[in-house]
């Protein structure tokens, strides 16, 4: 009987880690409510709220950023409006509003209220009154496009112009809206972005190939700088083939990665992103991803791509969303596992950040550093300050031939062509927006000449 | 695609009306749990708690302002009793306890406990035991009446007779009780009956006639004093008969009003209310209204009552209870979405008050006097105080036939007519109540001819 | 009209009581989370976690003492692991972790752990990385027996050898494993053991007889002293047979009773523990009562046992469990129901601690005096200091046929066989645990025969 009740031996250090059950989030980096320095640094950009297939004829009651807000489309001319979601009167919510040309009536007196939130009209007021002129809703612009809208919820003299990227309207390329909610705080949705080492394991050594075997390798990653905001190069070889997926990140929060179901058999130059994505805080613990998916022909040469999969609550790769049963999510992980997981705010003081988290310091710096700067009074550096049109990116793959080379460190070839390509990308930005694409291609291809 | 890309024009204030979202309730008026002031005073009146519909063989347990009390009728003369829900011994729940003649016993050691909550049994104590003599349970007194139970849960120096109004007990009157929840706070339930401008809007325009379609055109509202509180007579002319619906009030939350389905398409001479309503906080933000519909033969022309439909939990007309589809209560909002819409508990530092909100402007400043005069040490001013016998109450429907006067404008009319018809109710109450009704009736008829 | 009216006459106090609504429970007795006092007080203890039956081939995830944590059954040998919920890297929840050979590893980033929490691989990681050695995972050692995963979470300087009872394994006795949750904290629900007389009504007069009749009569009960703990005689007279019933606690929340559905109609002779039981908290308002029911031939003469009741969530006696309808629980409340509707956490303040309420009150006071004393710093005292091998304990039934004494009083009788018997008990830790049994067996038969 003394074998069995003998306590295993080893370093058991529960008790001395119990710090860890006392260590709390960091407020600067997750906090996004009214009024907090992160959710006002939030606010000085155009995010996406809602898809628009959520609106039809009823007013549609939504909340970012810790606000609650109704979204609607106008019945003149079929703008979009978004308002603070209770009535300037007395409160009532607007969900509850009726719907007209030109703005909402709040159904309790009759209130009327423009796009922008001004006071139309107080039916049950006498004529002289001057309410209209004293009170208005608080209300915020709205641009609509492809299937999603998008506002600015910040100060009016520090509005950009929205943010027009080269992948938005391309020939050839059918975009496809997604929005999935994730109870968990923005900063973790985020980051996973911003963390290339994470498919070896999540994606690919975990439990299955979710993606493709190659992700078992270990990517090699250069962080460099671009004119719309950072970027990586994720390098691996396969065979004669190196394999760059270039990964495009915006701050706050926007990415573009490569395509979800490449396979890299063959030469490719300049293939473009597979997901234009947006982390939007939908408060604290409760975050958003909106997404477009993009479908052009040749991006899945093994038809792994499911457009019907593609929408609300849902989109076509694995492991996104909850709707999976507990015991598959244990099995076969994902992305929203992985991110909800860590808590509804996670808590970095109790993280070991290493070698493989370089993108995720970084992003925590450069947010701390842009917060700092906003809630100091500076404004903002946006891509548009320096572009009249459309911003060019780089997110997607490019497979080019250049096998191994005797007598050289494989190592140091590859990162001396993440280099070089990522140097092609730049170069391409002084280009006109009309040939900058076939003049990427056409560098790529040379350079690719010069290691034959 | 610039033009898609461009925001809106406009003057958007969101960012600007951000304080909205940091604003609080008012303490002083919403919160009523023990030691509140507000709560104090509440409890300085007799209110309805529960449906004795409700109340079977079983303890029932209820909340009432953010008490927790057990329920219950003794088997012997199957009075109610009204006790806190935790034994005083070991705090186990009394809803677990056994009904007993006299009183109640804890199922747990079997202590058994008056109506009054004074021990009367503690069978496993020794004989000696003095702990009956040094303990006690919270109780409160409860009178029953017409399916309703009211509980006096203030200090007993202070406990007022019970208000009993001339419409409790009339030859014809049908009354049936109904008690409905909302989780919002006591006040905005209660304030919604001193608006009598959202019928304009909420009962009418909105989305239908939900009552009438008279209820479109703005009344003539005129607030008056009486003995037992506040009334309104809220007038309207339709064609040569002027329509006036008298209101009443008495705090600190009881209300009166006319029938639900008039047709004002003749005489008619102190048609008596539709509604005797009583809004009671089971805590600061949940609420039970409770109330008697009374049906009387002539009422409802148009044969719109359902008293199968009035109950726990529901009653004949629209809009009072949340057991209507989201969709539903979107496209036909009714009270219960206008008050729970407002919030848990409203905000009313983010309203704007204007003309139309006189009553309930109103309401709140009595309200915060008379809780300042409570939290001062004074008593309240109870209308029994100058009663013996039955209160004198005003609420129903008046229609008198007197057209449209040429040469004079007829809103001074009307407000003429107001006072006049205030007039002759308040003269009634001189009047022994047995002679009361004929005397205000026959006056009413004598001036009306006096505009022929 | 009047006499309806009436207010009912009585010493109503609910008023002068509310103070009951403010008080709070005391927070060093019931908070159990990391740091707390008696949360530490409680980490010097082995505790069972969990039913090994709930251990598949898949993380367990679990929360005790206020701290998540995942449970787990290495590949290799199978042993059980036991560690905080997130992982040390990037704090996704290990209940996603891949279980390998003597350890566990996340599948974010591939990090895997020993049993003990210590780092034994992070394949992203350089080869030169060091934070395997800088970081580490809590864990803590596990024992498994007969069903259930023992745990101790306190520092590792501390750490007691594992207390094993006699009643742990004995011939003839079969152990069935059982776990229950209760919504409430630990005290109350292990206080409930500590009072024999909640059996009179809530077992027995309250609505029906749910063990025997014979526990409507008052026991009389004497505390005792016990190597390992503290005893209670409970003793009734059933015509000319005693009837001990004696109850082992051991700090803080380790207790045995006698046999489950007895009949005292016969002579009896250390007949032992019907449950060994441990509460172990959850956090500070959640609680599991782990078992084991003994199943020996002769324990339940009427047949009312039902191993296959027996398990996760359930047990073969009644009142246990939440699993019954709210009538059900309101008509016939069990032990289940006389703790949880105490509330979340109860609050001592507004009880009222009488003659039978001296096993709880005095729990308190031990538990408040070893709560302070490792507070101070002091070691806890185990019985294991004393005993190298099978802890003697006490629990179960001995009838002895001793009638009524002619001339004596029955009450000084009782207390004297309560005495005695104790007695025999204690003498019966000095022999060796071979012969003990039989020596206390001897004992009694020798006591009860000096009395014929």
């Amino acid at each position: 009987m003394n074998e069995i009740f003998k306590a295993p031996e080893g370093d058991f250090r529960g008790h001395d880690q119990q710090d860890v059950w006392s260590q709390t989030a960091d407020p600067e980096l997750s906090e996004v409510g009214p009024g907090t320095v992160c959710g006002e640094y939030m606010r000085r950009f155009w995010m996406p709220v809602a898809m628009t297939d959520q609106i039809g004829d009823l007013p549609y009651r939504i909340r970012i950023l810790g606000e609650d807000l109704v979204l609607f489309r106008e019945t003149g001319e079929g703008r979009l409006g978004l308002t603070h979601l209770h009535c300037a009167h007395r409160n009532m919510s607007l969900e509850f509003g009726i719907i007209e040309p030109g703005g909402i009536r709040c159904s309790y007196h009759g209130w009327k209220y423009g796009l922008d939130g001004t006071i139309k009209e107080t039916p049950c007021e006498p004529v002289a009154s001057q309410v209209k002129k004293k009170a208005c809703l608080g209300a915020y612009p709205v641009i609509e496009y492809k299937g999603l809208a998008f506002a600015y919820m910040g100060p009016r003299d520090q509005q950009p112009p929205f943010p027009v990227m080269d992948t938005f309207d391309e020939d050839g390329d059918e975009m496809l809206p997604s929005l999935i909610k994730s109870p968990c705080n923005w900063l973790q949705v985020m980051e996973n972005a911003w963390d290339p080492f994470h498919v070896v394991y999540l994606h690919t050594l975990a439990a299955r190939v979710q993606f493709h075997e190659s992700f078992a390798h270990m990517p090699m990653i250069e962080f460099h700088e671009a004119k719309f905001g950072e970027f990586y190069t994720n390098v691996r070889r396969d065979g004669d083939f190196v394999w760059l997926r270039i990964h495009d990140h915006m701050m706050p929060s926007f990415t573009q990665n490569g395509a979800h179901f490449p396979v890299p058999d063959r030469e490719r130059y300049f293939g473009r992103c597979g997901l234009t994505r947006w982390v939007v805080p939908i408060d604290d613990t409760h975050t958003q991803v909106v997404t477009w998916r993009h479908f052009r022909d040749g991006d899945d040469p093994r038809g792994l791509t499911d457009k019907s999969q593609v929408g609300f609550g849902k989109t076509d790769f694995y492991g996104q969303d909850p709707d999976r049963p507990y015991e598959m999510r244990q099995r076969d992980p994902g992305d929203y596992d992985a991110w909800v997981s860590q808590g509804p705010k996670n808590i970095h003081s109790r993280e070991n950040l290493s070698f493989t988290d370089r993108g995720v310091a970084k992003v925590r710096r450069m947010l701390r550093n842009e917060i700092r700067s906003v809630a100091a009074g500076n404004p903002v550096n946006h891509p548009t300050d320096d572009y009249d049109g459309v911003l060019p990116t780089y997110a997607g793959d490019t497979v080019l031939r250049i096998p191994a080379q005797e007598g050289r460190d494989d190592g140091a070839v590859l990162k001396e062509i993440s280099f070089a390509v990522a140097g092609i990308f730049k170069d391409g930005d002084e280009q006109p927006i009309e040939t900058r694409k076939q003049y990427i291609i056409d560098a790529l291809k040379a350079y690719e000449a010069s290691w034959a």
